[in-house]
Order: C-alpha cells, then sequence, then structure tokens
C-alpha cells in the first residue's frame, strides 16, 4: 500500500511511539530554549548575508538536544534541522525541527516564537506540534491528533467557521513580507480583511488551528518554519497551501486559512498579484 | 508640601494600601478577563465612528469590578476608566483604567492585551501595573516598587543600557500608526533601529521596563492607555514623553525609552518630522 498523508503507514502502535517521543523532544526544547529566554547576555550573531537573522546559543543548544533524543530512540528516521542540515535514514520518516522559530521574538522578550517539531512522510506532514514555552502552550496536530494544552488546561483545535474575507482575522509576522509583488499580493487580501495583526511568528498558525485567527499569509518560509503548522492546522480543519494552491511543505509562500471559502477566497487575490 | 510624582503625599501605611488595592484590582480583573478569554461567543460591538475599534462584554466586566472595589475601599479617590469615564474624588490620587488594551489582540486570542491600573496625582502617574491574565504575568512600578512576577517567578524590572538607535529593538502596535506625518515620524526612527516589531499592544511596555526591548513609539492613545506604562517604566529607570519631550500621561504621541541617550536620539528624529 501506498502511503498518503491522510493514511500513513504507520501502526497504532509506532504513532504511540512518534506521538510520545515528540512530546519528548518538545519537553527538551523547553527547558533548553528557557534556560536562555530573558536571560542576561543572550548571544547572537548575524547568520544571513543580508537582512537580520540571529542565531542564539539557545537555537543551537536546543536542536542539538532534540536530535540527540531521535537518533537514540529512532535511529531509522532521517532529520531534517534549521541549524544542523539534513540527516538521511530508512524509515521513510523525517523529523523536521525549528528549535526557535521566530528568533527575532525570542531576542525581545516576546512570546510568540515557537519550537516546531514535524514529521513526514513521503507525501508531507503527518503529525506536527507547536510549542510556545514560556506560556507552556502546546499545539499538536496529526496522526488522529487535534488538541492543545496550555494555562486554561486542554482544549481541542477546530478552525473557526468565518467564511467571509470581510469577517477575517488575519496574521503575518512583517508587514514587509517579502518581494515588492509578494507585498502587494500581501496587500491586496490584508485590505479586504475585518483586522490584520503583526508579529506573532509561528503562534499565529497555533491560533488559527485554535479558531481565534482565520487566515496566515508568509513569503520566504523554510520547510521547517511550516512543516508542523501545517499538521496542526489541517488536524484542526483548516487548509495549508502555496499561493498558487500547491503544496507548501517545502516553504515560499503560505497561505494558511480556517476553511476552503476563506482559503478560495484569499488565493484569488494572491494569485492574481502575484 | 507640594507632592510630586517622585514624593508623593502618601505615607508608607497608605502606600501599602494602595498597592494591595492594585493587586486586587488586577486579580479580579484576571478573573473577568480570562473567563471571556478565547471564548466562543466573544460579542463585539463597533464603538468608534470611524475605523474598528470593538468593545467586549470583558472590558465592561472588567472595569465594572474594579470600579466596585475602589468604590468600597478608597471612595475618596477619583477614577477615570476607558469604559466608564469619569468619577470625582477628594483624596487628589485618581485611578486610571483601561480593563482590556489591546482589545483586537484580546479578540484574535492573542496574549498582547493587557489590564492596565495606573494612581495619578496632580503631577501624573505615581504608580502602575501592567497585568498579562493569561500567560499570568504582572508588571509593577512606582511608590518604590519595580518588578514582575510570571512563569520564570519574580524579577527586577531595569531598563536596557542600549545607548544607540543601531542596537535598539523597537515596538509599536501598528505599522500604519496614525496620521501620516506620525507614520513618516515613526519611519524615521524605525529606519535607524535594529529590528522593529508589532502587534504587542500594552506588553511592549512591559519588555522595556524588563530591559528586553528598548523603544516604544504610538500615536493616538488615551491616558488610559499610557498612565500604568509611564510608571511602571519610570520604576525601572526609562523615560516616557510625548514626541516633544513633554509629559505623556494625557495620552497622544508616546515615546517611551530604555534611557536617556535613546530617547533623546529617537525625540530628534520624531520632532524632526512631525
Amino acid at each position: 500500500m501506498t502511503a498518503t498523508r491522510n493514511l500513513p503507514n504507520v501502526t497504532d502502535v509506532e504513532a504511540a511511539e512518534l506521538i510520545a517521543l515528540a512530546h519528548d523532544l518538545a519537553d527538551a526544547a523547553r527547558k533548553a530554549t528557557l534556560a536562555r529566554f530573558r536571560q542576561a547576555g543572550l548571544s547572537t550573531e548575524n547568520k544571513a548575508n543580508a537582512g537580520f537573522d540571529p542565531v542564539t546559543e539557545a537555537d543551537r543548544e536546543t536542536e542539538a538536544a532534540m536530535r540527540a533524543l531521535i537518533e537514540a530512540r529512532r535511529p531509522q528516521d532521517a532529520i531534517l534541522g534549521e541549524e544542523f542540515g539534513a540527516k538521511s535514514g530508512q524509515s521513510g520518516l523525517t523529523w523536521v525541527l525549528d528549535p526557535i522559530d521566530g528568533t527575532r521574538g525570542f531576542m525581545t522578550g516576546t512570546p510568540s516564537w515557537g519550537v516546531l517539531i514535524a514529521l513526514l512522510n513521503e507525501t508531507g506532514p503527518i503529525f506536527g506540534v507547536i510549542d510556545q514555552p514560556y506560556i507552556g502552550e502546546r499545539f499538536i496536530g496529526g496522526l488522529g491528533q487535534n488538541y492543545m494544552t496550555g494555562p486554561q488546561g486542554e482544549m481541542i483545535l477546530r478552525t473557526s467557521a468565518r467564511k467571509i474575507l470581510a469577517e477575517a482575522r488575519l496574521f503575518s509576522t512583517f508587514p514587509e513580507i517579502g518581494a515588492i509583488s509578494e507585498r502587494l499580493a500581501f496587500e491586496a487580501v490584508r485590505d479586504q480583511v475585518l483586522l490584520t495583526r503583526y508579529g506573532m511568528d509561528c503562534y499565529a498558525y497555533g491560533l488559527v488551528a485554535l479558531g481565534q485567527a482565520d487566515l496566515v499569509i508568509e513569503a520566504g518560509l523554510q520547510s521547517y518554519d511550516i512543516a508542523a503548522p501545517i499538521a496542526v492546522i489541517e488536524a484542526a480543519g483548516g487548509i495549508v497551501t502555496n499561493w498558487q494552491g500547491g503544496p507548501a511543505h517545502q516553504g515560499g509562500q503560505v497561505l494558511a486559512a480556517a476553511n476552503r471559502d476563506l482559503h478560495q477566497a484569499a488565493l484569488v487575490l494572491l494569485s492574481e498579484q502575484s
């Protein structure tokens, strides 16, 4: 049988093992990130040639801690991480890790950054975790699960039923978003929605899964930025594609929507402009 | 003796009473806001004639709960609240209340909104509380206090020593910020700083007090939006003025800075443009 994202070749026993490992990864990442968050002397360096993309010690320590756990318990799985790149595997499953998504948020004390953990088969993300260590929130989706835990306990993740742009709450990390054509495309949607918010990093995807936000539009993403959000939002009933309606788990331009109607309405505007 | 903001006519016994009441107000506000935050059926209405300014039930219930406490325990004090306006007093002290600062953040599930509680004498804010109920964080400043409580325990509030714009981390709620001239003035500073973040509502002022951010620039504020942040940031060693360097506690255009050097550098750019 060929594996698909909805029907991955994973037994119930293996699914339980994978889910337990994902929680252990998130727990390890909480410990590693919180040891550095808001601490004095946070060291940063400029990773990108153009623009500002700080890397912290916390980023590296956190990914190293997660990779060590995967290599010990699932040596047959591949790994792709933001900091330490790719490791091949034999199981057909790949862990995609972003130890700190939203390093600018992290550097400014803003609890909008998160730890992203995704599990992919050859067709795309089948399970994902978005974890916000400081608040103590964890959004989980895939392999039959769709819930979050946080200060108010456990809640089911279910996307909103708001079906028209005029009612929609849109998030994006930066108003500049990307190239000029990308900004114009974003603004075509922004001009139609109820309200637009910035600065939430990966937390915005959790809010869509929770039904508190309706759209996220971003550009220039890497696969590790979006793989986990795809799994979480899809498990909650939402849709995530690129701006042409195709698969988004390789990164690039991303449109996350609470439901098919909103997705279609935003997609028309984005594809007209870009 | 004439009262000033640094030397208010308040005995130690009265100061302790006022501080205890402020905590009780914040506790009551936590309970009232969290009963509504992220709940289904959050009712909103359009309060402003132009633009989008939602008012929630939570806003009104929260302010009502705080006013009832003040009227019971300090009937001699004046009150100014966002929702229910002004009540006069005889003590020379005024409680200035914003039950939910950042209603758009509240409506979108974003823990960037806060409860703002300030105590003013005739010269301005002498004590303030910024409370974020969902995360469980409380920033406190004035009457000899400067600390926060939150998930990582208690921390001293002390603003950063970053003295040049090229190192500064700037926050503002919206990139549009206000009128065109205000946007241009904001952008003159934005173009000089290390990084700019949006969408944090009153939480940004807490981050400046904590030394995690260095500047906040906003326009079109009301007195209840800024009175508490002024007290908290000043107690932590920072400076808050309007864009002309004068008092900011009446609202309008606000510049909050971690220290005098940064304040001066930003003020020059803002006042040139506006």
